[in-house]
């Protein structure tokens, strides 16, 4: 029974959140199985939950310790929450990465970036190239999504063939790439499909999803219609939404000028993978300077608010010789995404003093989503008709609500959240076994776990302040009475007036002689008396309880 | 010239940010203006910005040196954000305070909380009833709202009458409460209006505000058709919301549970006042759990995913023995608030995993505005017809917006963020003096000013980490060899496997006894100096710079 062989597929990423994504599908003999990695993805740090951190990756430990067992890394596409932490992680995982050209390209840049060699990644041709790895065969089959060259795989396997759709949507016009094909849809199910592992971000949009292609009319006339210098922003990657924001500027006489390095690597990917054609020429920001604002159009990056990007650097003030004032327009052709609402209107407001026009995605005609709505979602499951069908690429509530969506339709609808490997193979599909995961933090260089405590601790730091405490114990194992305290992140002056650190210092130096030998040899017993003294003053003083931190100096005889 | 009499309106918080809405109207000479202000409430911090701050009030530095100028303190309505300072401001303005019954048992315990008089809460009839404030005569005019007895507030001043809308919209049938009065607006605007401070918070909402009362019908439905246990969560204060989930639970043979300070505290007030008749009796959460969960309704805090409130306590487990499961149904009757979509989500995606149904507003039938929108801002407009509006109540895109679409039906806008003293008594309304107002944060028991920098030193913590170093200079002035190095939120251990801590002390033990006197003698040098060694160890073992703080113990000879 132990060798009997198991399809099993395992989410590292992605399965309970929003990003991250990592998923991997297993073949072979319990513990034996032959792997292979879907996606290696980053999340994205905010100052509620991962304070200073600089990305947030997969917890791969289950991987590296059968990394021997790898036999190959599918890049869906090249989103960062699908590529970002490829760099990061090869290192641990040591097994060819296949992506198509495009994808390719960013997978190389972050192999290089982190001093691995670009060359193991490898380009692969679509639907119907095969790439054979190990027990599987994997074809790349493309879908529409709001970047070029995205896919679905088709994982063939003993067991029959999975289909792990990557983001998608169903868009016969996509305005860049290849439209949705239902005759090659067609084909792949044509044998049947054993599971169907599904994007279910916009499981809970009722409406049928709209094409890229019907955003050039409105964006168009937009642009046709407004005074000033017109500025639009979005996703860098989403080329196709590039390229129509930058064509609504050349038919209105408008010369594009793209700020922002993620946009003009974008741009440069497109040319140099062939999916873009027919982009107009730019010009220099010293160039723009230069030109009529009536002429110009701007397509920067920061449509999420971010404060380092080019448009949080046009809301403030003049950057790079441009500025914005009064009748410009700013168009934000994104969604923001949610968490980033607060940094998005802290854009607008800026712009808003500047009198800037401000159009944004709430009037419904300059934005349309890349991922599967409901109906959409549906449609894809009439086509591939799976036995099984497992929601990812969602919150807890996502995979849920898509769970029961294909229950109601007559498939095996499957939760299974981050670390929840389940068994494909079986009679019916089953949580097989289950893997503590957590999350991976990069911060600076270092890596640091969810649960180290060394990011809750920093949180704790921002929440309370911190006192910190020195006091020396000389070589007869006699305590100073002075003691020296410095304060961060609280006030220099208490609710009395005085000197918050000098009152502490004051406090401990009546504490320090009475206390006990017992107590100033033992590190701990001291720490916790000098704790108490300085609760008690601020407590009193600021009606807050610090950290504190405290370093005793033992001296030593000689 | 300079005796001339003017009439002033500054606003000190709520004009550029929604929240924290304190307003000042004056008339008299110039620099000798009698004074009345209007609310005084509170913006909640965020990790994002105020990490570990209390409240956030508004900065009345200008108003408390003016102080024997105020003629009376008038509250609009009982909602954190207008009344939520008045305990902590009151002691800095001590004038009488002015407002209908509801309103006042929220005031009067908020200086009751404060340690002041509570008495100095004067309790108000709505209009025509008027309050005398040295050139100003003042009617509360019964708006509809989300929370009961809302008012605006109509100023007579001998330069004409003003009207201060506070929060508003126009609902003819609120379920509890004053409908919109259009006779009374007629009577209010017949001699004409002067001008109009206007609520902007939903100008960008195009269609028109949907009543109060369009909610009784499919809450109930949802109720009926729900099978086991329901619980519904809205603000608090929202006591005609409470009222419509109450009835929604006893017509469908539930007993109806309230969990949540708050919830139970606005229950009592509304009966207290009067405005709350006929709401089903309540059991407690103990009688509660004795209940079959199919005839049980909870009526919970915690819409806005607060981590405190009742319904998080329930998405984590049991909570006051009353626990959720598979069936049960969980019902957001309320929008989320910018900013808090992460910690909502935190919620819901934590009852998905219980299997609970999640019910929310996105569905457009459970909830609706407390905010005019725009085109019932317009009837507003229409029927008061101001010679001014300043709209208020809104980030600087919403004044401005709202300045705009007053200009387009020509009356004068003028927008006037914080610190603005528009003169309303000239020929033209204009800015005629701008005074810096911050905010201040309320951080414990002390009170601390947003640019005085403890909040950011905070932040700087938590980004970057802190290392603490404790140094001894001896009786000679010649610094030990030995320090002490201790680390909050950074990795104990570097990239290269080793303690980051001792490392650090090692590089210092080489770096000291090299130092020259000059440098040790003066403790600006010696931190510059050691700090430059412990960013060079931490750049190099984990890529990042910390905070470094250096307490310097100088023995005396003695």
């Amino acid at each position: 029974m132990t060798d009997r062989n198991r399809l099993i597929y395992l989410p590292l990423g992605g399965a309970g959140e929003i990003g991250m994504n990592c998923y991997v599908y297993g073949y072979g003999p319990q513990g034996a199985e032959r792997l292979i990695v879907v996606d290696t993805g980053v999340a994205f740090p905010d100052m509620d939950g991962q304070p200073g951190v600089d990305l947030i990756l997969p917890d791969i430990d289950w991987l590296a310790e059968r990394a021997d067992r790898i036999e190959g890394i599918f890049i869906t596409h090249a989103h960062e929450d699908h590529v970002g932490a490829l760099g990061h992680l090869w290192g641990r995982l040591r097994a060819p990465v296949y992506a198509r050209k495009f994808t390719a390209i960013h997978a190389m840049r972050k192999m290089e970036e982190a001093g691995h060699d670009p060359l193991q990644v490898h380009v692969t041709g679509p639907y119907p190239a095969v790439i054979e790895a190990g027990p599987f065969k994997v074809q790349f089959a493309p879908v529409s999504h709001s970047i070029p060259e995205a896919s679905a795989l088709v994982i063939d396997t003993p067991e029959g063939r999975v289909v792990h759709s990557g983001d998608f949507k169903i868009d016969r016009n996509p305005v860049v790439g290849e439209p949705f094909d239902p005759e090659m849809w067609g084909q792949i199910a044509a044998d049947g499909v054993r599971a169907f592992i599904c994007d279910s971000t916009n499981v809970f949009s009722r409406h049928p999803g709209r094409s890229e292609s019907q955003l050039p009319e409105p964006i168009g006339e937009l642009v046709a219609n407004a005074k000033g210098m017109v500025v639009a922003t979005t996703f860098a990657s989403n080329i196709a939404r590039l390229k129509t924001l930058a064509d609504a500027g050349t038919a209105n006489g408008r010369t594009i000028c793209l700020l922002g390095r993620a946009m003009k690597r974008m741009v440069a990917a497109g040319v140099e993978s062939g999916v873009l054609t027919g982009f107009p020429a730019t010009v220099s920001p010293e160039e723009a300077s230069e030109i009529p604002r009536e002429n110009l159009m701007l397509i920067v990056t920061g449509s999420q608010g971010e404060r380092r990007a080019a448009s949080a650097a046009l809301s403030r003030g003049s950057y790079l010789g441009l500025e914005l004032k009064e009748g410009d327009t700013f168009l934000f052709s994104s969604k923001t995404i949610p968490g980033n609402e607060v940094g998005v209107a802290r854009i607008q407001n800026a712009l808003a003093e500047k009198g800037v026009e401000i159009v944004d995605e709430s009037a419904g005609f300059y934005h349309v989503s890349g991922h599967a709505n409901r109906p959409d979602l549906e449609a894809m499951h009439d086509i591939l008709r799976p036995q099984i069908l497992i929601p990812n690429h969602g919150e807890f509530r996502h995979l849920r609500e898509h769970a029961r969506l294909a229950l109601s339709k007559g498939m095996q609808g499957v939760v299974a959240a981050n670390g929840s490997m389940v068994e494909l193979s079986g009679n019916a599909p089953q949580i097989v076994e289950y893997h503590e995961v957590g999350r991976t933090y990069l911060d600076g260089s270092a890596f640091v776990g969810a649960f180290d405590g060394v990011i809750r601790d920093r949180m704790k730091l921002a929440l309370n302040g911190v006192v910190f405490v020195a006091l020396i114990v000389d070589e007869d194992d006699e305590i100073l009475e002075d003691c020296w305290v410095a304060l961060r992140g609280l006030p220099e002056v208490g609710n009395t007036g005085a000197d918050l650190a000098e009152m502490i210092e004051e406090d401990l130096a009546a504490l320090l002689p009475r206390l006990d030998a017992k107590t100033v040899d033992d590190d701990d017993k001291l720490e916790e008396a000098v704790k108490r003294v300085v609760r008690q003053v601020c407590m009193s003083e600021i009606g807050k309880k610090p950290e504190v931190t405290v370093l005793t100096s033992r001296l030593m005889a000689g």
